[in-house]
């Protein structure tokens, strides 16, 4: 493994849940970014016992208070400087405003430092799943008026309907999706995790993957789809990445792909201005010269085309972490629950101590993180 | 750097605050143990903007019965399983003393289930440095009323005056404090870290270091003094390590070097048993043929002398890996104050750009914690 960090010196604010035991929200977001490099400040909205896939949990939740509390605490004391923002599970509309508004005020900040590439927010849209909204209705719109300041969003295919408004059911109905969040919305990038329509050439299917027994990589597919829009016209730029499934579920693995997106998103722009420097292109689009990374929303110029552009990159990057700590949760999986006999456990205790053991690995798999080994590669859409 | 944790698959439950930015408390412990490949679940006791020494901060603390909450809710998930726990610093004496009913439920599930070595806890008694209390005055006797049940416990001169109720002056005094924390209080392991006494041979002054303005490594050297009590008769086993000085003041070192050591000791322990299976010497001390590791306390037999005893073994790691983050701490602090421009701030400015320039230096700095190089020896005492 290597000891040089894949990014330069970068300070993250990361806003998401904590959960005492097990790997979601925040508790996998603040290790994914700290042992990739990042300096981390982990403002946690809840602090559960563990996360709700349990069925039960106790603990409490931040106030939207609270939070404009921390971020007042952080800025009285000039620790208000940050080069990404992640966001993702926020408990009530309330509480996604006080974080919209940390948001715009950094971005804010930026503009008026003359340096709009110097903050870049990276946003998860929590609300639901797999045609199920759970958090309260008053959620979307609060996201709704927020994306338009986001530079990066990665909402599940359901939450990409919730936004846009437009049901997906096919490759058109998806590039709609993300037309109407472009041009309507003015978001920059956008990463539709998990999308499992049949597209062409792609063999994905559309059904939920069933509860765990004995998790393994079958023949079905699905697609992460992404675009960064041009700079004229806000027109998508789309690419598909497909992957093999786990026949498994997982808890995470969406705030897992978020914090590594911030890191390779970082990781790709850094990588571009460097191969232009040294090919002496510093003014290839007509952005005044400026580096990519300099640019607002390190955005892309048009002749970048959609499997070349950064977004694609790191978009290919996270999918190879994410295959490789799968991989090694579900050997340790199948391990754990071949120990157990299961005919002595009710339902109630076997769901507890499968999704235990579903928790994804990562302390002991630095290396999928660091140093994983792409195989699946984005293609235009 | 290494792919390989140095520890067993190891699974921490760490309790102590929490910060949005910098690193205290579980901020940095959660991190250093995950990266040197433990599973942990963090119990935060407050969420605070920044540590204190900045002078001002945001935030909350939680309450006793959100502590007991949270470890309910752990336990009806069957989530209650750990091999170690580590304790830092606790809100208020009800909150230390739902802690540490933690720790007692831990203990003795790990007797009634008969591997008295199953369970490991380390003990931070936060309460203060350098004479002064800054808790409240009833922690005091709620951690005296605890160490009993710990099996390492690490206070700083300090505290450790406070726990044994004896005034540390000089070598005598030491050895006197230590002994009634073995023999009053059964307290397995004890570390004082941070000892500036004229010790035999050593030439370390008992002055506090003054604020930072340019950090050195001076050629004045502080001790760490460590002890395991004899199986028979609890009598101390004392050793001294020496290091060289930065003049500059930390926060948050405590919490790494206690983190460190719950994974350094660990370590140490399994090579302990590991070479002793090598050599056939499985019985060397009369305790039931038992593996070190299963032995309650890991306590070794009365043979091991002082600088042999793994708690040694143990500190000079945690000892090396320290001085290599405080090294670029400062070498990255001496950079950031040279590029302000210091008559421009006013006192409280100034405090404040240097409190946040002395955060610890971890995530870009992994082999530091990883692969430390081991300078400083433990010697007998």
């Amino acid at each position: 493994m290597s000891t040089e960090p894949p990014v330069p010196e970068t300070s993250v604010l990361a806003v998401a849940s904590h959960v005492v035991s097990g790997n979601v929200g925040n508790k996998i977001a603040v290790f994914v970014l700290q042992s990739m490099g990042c300096d981390v400040s982990a403002l946690n909205t809840v602090q559960f016992s563990n996360h709700t896939g349990y069925k039960q949990w106790k603990g409490t939740r931040v106030s939207a208070q609270e939070i404009t509390d921390l971020w007042e605490g952080l800025k009285q004391s000039y620790l208000d400087s940050y080069d990404m923002m992640l966001s993702g599970y926020v408990p009530g509309a309330a509480a996604v405003q006080a974080v919209g508004g940390i948001a715009k005020e950094l971005r804010h900040k930026s503009e008026e430092n003359k340096k709009p590439g110097s903050f870049f927010w990276v946003l998860d849209p929590v609300m639901g799943d797999n045609g199920r909204l759970y958090v309260a209705d008053d959620v979307v719109p609060a996201y709704k008026s927020l994306i338009h300041y986001a530079d990066l969003i990665l909402p599940n295919q359901f939450e990409a309907e919730l936004l846009s408004g437009v049901k997906i059911t096919d490759s058109a109905s998806l590039e709609q999706a993300i037309r109407v969040l472009h041009q309507e919305y003015g978001v920059p990038h956008v990463v539709i995790t998990s999308v499992s329509l049949p597209l062409s050439g792609s063999s994905s299917a559309t059904s939920t993957p069933p509860p765990c027994t004995s998790p393994t990589q079958t023949s079905r597919t699905m697609s992460v789809v992404g675009s960064t829009m041009t700079t004229s016209g806000r027109r998508p730029r789309l690419f598909r990445i497909s992957f093999p499934v786990f026949e498994c579920y997982f808890s995470g693995t969406g705030d897992m792909f978020a914090a590594l997106m911030v890191v390779r998103m970082r990781e790709a722009v850094s990588n571009f201005d460097l191969l232009e420097r040294e090919h002496g292109d510093g003014d290839g689009d007509g952005d005044n010269g400026k580096k990519l990374g300099e640019r607002r929303s390190w955005l892309s110029g048009d002749d970048v085309d959609a499997p070349d552009l950064p977004l694609a990159r790191a978009a290919e990057k996270v999918l190879a972490s994410m295959h490789e700590v799968l991989a090694r949760t579900c050997e340790g999986m199948t391990a754990e629950m071949r120990a157990r006999n299961r005919e002595d456990l009710d339902e109630k205790t076997l769901h507890l101590v499968r999704s235990r053991a579903a928790e994804l690995k990562l302390a002991r798999n630095l290396g999928c993180l660091r140093d994983p080994a792409v195989e699946y590669r984005a293609e235009k859409l």
